[in-house]
């Protein structure tokens, strides 16, 4: 073994996750995973590592450069940048073996080389779930109402879920002047950063992609315009502004049926609405977009999707129609705890057994028995395997916020009992009372003892 | 987009994971996870990739080249080989934070360049448990009882934990002539080698490393007088063979202990051995070692681990002993599945609801509200978005393995009522009654013959 020493460190963007936090993130985790099962997701896993030809040109350039990629032999590979990509391999992949629609729902790492921020990793856990094989807004709406139930059971209280669709933006894009595709791609991406970056870069970007002045004086005209339009008749709205362009009536369409499957799943209105400046920044997207905003929380979106009706094909696969959505682990917890209804705790375990005299092997035996006795009752148990005196024990388990512990010495040994402490009134410095709160059963009750306490 | 078109395959040596097959994992992690948490073990999580010189230098020669690393700006990378490390790097990180002894587990994916064989994977789950804090064997002890007390909850009925400790093989070694550090590694590789390599290529490898014929016939013979032991009396035996050996003596007092400690446990005594010529092929090991054989499943081990006081120190940190094991799931699963005891399901959805006319609105909106009304009472369903025929629909159900199907036609809609149809009697080719095993309740009903059925 090289024993050079290092000073220990995470890699830049990357972090770890200790106790209490993992607890918060399993929690979050497995509430999502009852939703996806509860709306009949079936869960895929795919590898981190995905060959650089599956991931290369899917993106946009911008999240190709934040890709993850290098030699290992004679094979170039990289790490996911997302769960939607591998998701379309794999359709390509199993095309034949699938039952359609292929409804699967996905947890795992994605990786972007980003520049570090405040709440922005590099390494990131999405869950993602997606319907392939439904080209009808009937999917669309269900990733919606999906959305809305899972971040209803979280605990969130207020949150918008903003709906926009890829045609409709186009066919915007097109009525305000933008007559070249990349035009039409800058308009988006312009649109995307609205917001988040200032109107003096987004006026410079379009300069750049080769928009005339009168061009971008229109677009932020245009875009105002879209700011300004009320909730309640937004479809009607644009409608009116944007007569006679297909791909503008074919959005409508699409987001009004969308919104009617929404509302009949009983989704209060309050919990969604169309933002026609919502873009998003991947390529792939083809239809309707989704994502969720919380204004008070300040932390840009917690979940984002869209539809994927290329992407497939692109990989080698059929022409298959694909929609789905992805909650981000970090960002939610974050907004959580923010808002304080994310529910935290030290420790899942619920007894401590301290041993008397660590030293001797029949008290150490004696120990090892309620151990296994507990653990075989179910009991989350701690044996103890700190040297020292049963006070020092005991104030690891308070430490850890074990809520009771045990323990016998030879004259209860003799006996055949067992004390059963209560740690729940912590101790403190100035009152060392460590003797409090217990209770000599015996051997027999004690699994029945401890379940009285733990209740 | 780029839209060349590519075949969609895996990096070799990685694979995806469907449906039932990731249910079964979901499982098997599941139930390890509820014993790590039953023995007062807590969670931890860290990301696959690691700095370079994190992972660099602890493993020995032959893993340091199977590890993936590489460059990404400024920064030279690496995936993680496996979770001791990175726990080892945890652990001189958060030195202060951590409460000792600091037991965690973690589930998650390792990467090893390796050649990708029937059943070894270039990516696959490790769920990895460690004591961090305690010299003492108890902890090693823990180590097998936790590794048996899983073994069984997940439905083995035979295997045995091998156990043994480097300082006993470091002093066999020596008795039988290894004068050098290179000769003992090279006795210790060979041990770990025996019955996965044939004895002419240990023969070959103890040449190069620089052992004389003689040397090399005497490590053969002590090999095999190791090898015919007896399990009862083995450690008296060691003893007697090698008098006069600290290390021996050592190895011996500890593993004395631990076997005390694992009966006091109540695991049963064919459930566990000493294997004097266990080795295991890792240069962090410093004391007791484990690992799981299930000698009908011809695959190698399904657990493996063992002590490694030095490592955290080496990454920066405290002078702790630390010792654990490791959970292979992949390997696990392919036993249970050889043995027949892996359960398998098809889905966990309960119910799914037809669109009778999924062209109308009306039809489509009644559909929804019935898969609404059933999810809210925590019934896992699947809305049909299939364009097709109702009987085209059930038929996808049937596919999925899904036990209740529930739809209204227009006749049903008029008097407030739904089909309730009974899936588990398969629909054959032949026998395409389809409208058999149903009921017609009421609306209000739906859910209470819904669980009626499922019960």
């Amino acid at each position: 073994m090289n024993t050079k020493k290092i000073v220990a460190r995470n890699y830049r963007g990357t972090r770890d996750w200790l106790g209490g936090e993992v607890y918060l993130r399993q929690q979050v985790i497995s509430t999502l995973c009852e939703v996806f099962e509860e709306f009949g997701f079936e869960p895929l896993e795919t590898p981190e590592i995905e060959l650089q030809e599956v991931l290369a040109g899917k993106y946009g350039e911008e999240a190709d450069a934040l890709t993850y990629s290098f030699r290992k032999g004679y094979d170039w590979i990289g790490l996911r940048y997302d769960h939607t990509v591998p998701l379309a391999r794999v359709v390509a992949q199993y095309e034949k073996e699938l039952i359609y629609p292929y409804r699967r729902y996905v947890v795992g790492p994605v990786f972007r080389a980003d520049e570090p921020q405040a709440g922005r990793y590099r390494r990131f856990i999405q869950c993602d779930f997606d319907i392939v094989g439904v080209a009808e807004p009937i999917a669309d709406a269900e990733v919606v109402v999906l959305t809305y139930t899972a971040l209803k059971r979280l605990g969130f209280k207020k949150f918008e879920i903003q709906i926009c669709d890829r045609r409709l933006l186009n066919g915007i894009a097109k009525a305000t002047g933008a007559d070249t595709k990349e035009l039409t791609l800058a308009f988006l991406r312009s649109w995307d950063k609205l917001g988040r970056v200032d109107r003096k870069q987004i006026d410079q970007e379009l300069k750049e992609k080769g928009a005339s002045p009168e061009l971008i004086s229109r677009f932020f005209e245009i875009t105002d315009q879209l700011l300004r339009l009320e909730k309640e008749n937004i479809l009607d709205e644009l409608s009116r502004f944007f007569p006679n362009q297909p791909q503008v009536d074919q959005g409508i369409d699409v987001l009004e049926k969308l919104l009617e499957y929404v509302a009949s799943s009983g989704v209060p209105f309050q919990f969604y609405r169309v933002n026609p400046c919502l873009a998003r920044g991947l390529d792939y997207y083809t239809g309707p977009i989704f994502e969720t905003v919380i204004k008070e929380a300040g932390i840009g979106s917690i979940t984002g999707g869209g539809r994927f009706d290329d992407l497939i094909e692109t990989l080698g696969g059929p022409s298959l129609p694909a929609t789905g959505s992805s909650f981000g682990l970090e960002r939610i917890i974050s907004v959580m705890k923010k808002l304080k209804i994310a529910k935290t705790k030290k420790t899942n375990t619920q007894v401590f057994v301290a041993v008397f005299d660590p030293e001797s092997t029949e008290s150490m035996k004696k120990a090892i028995r309620f151990t296994s006795c507990l653990r075989e009752n179910g009991i989350k148990t701690e044996l103890s395997m700190e040297k020292g005196s049963i006070g020092r024990q005991l104030r690891i388990a308070d430490r850890r916020g074990i809520p009771v512990a045990i323990f016998a010495g030879p004259k209860e040994m003799k006996k055949g009992k067992v004390i059963v402490k209560d740690l729940t009134t912590p101790l403190t410095e100035e009152k060392k009372d460590i003797w409090a709160n217990q209770w000599e059963v015996s051997e027999e009750d004690l699994v029945k003892k401890v379940k009285e306490l733990l209740d």
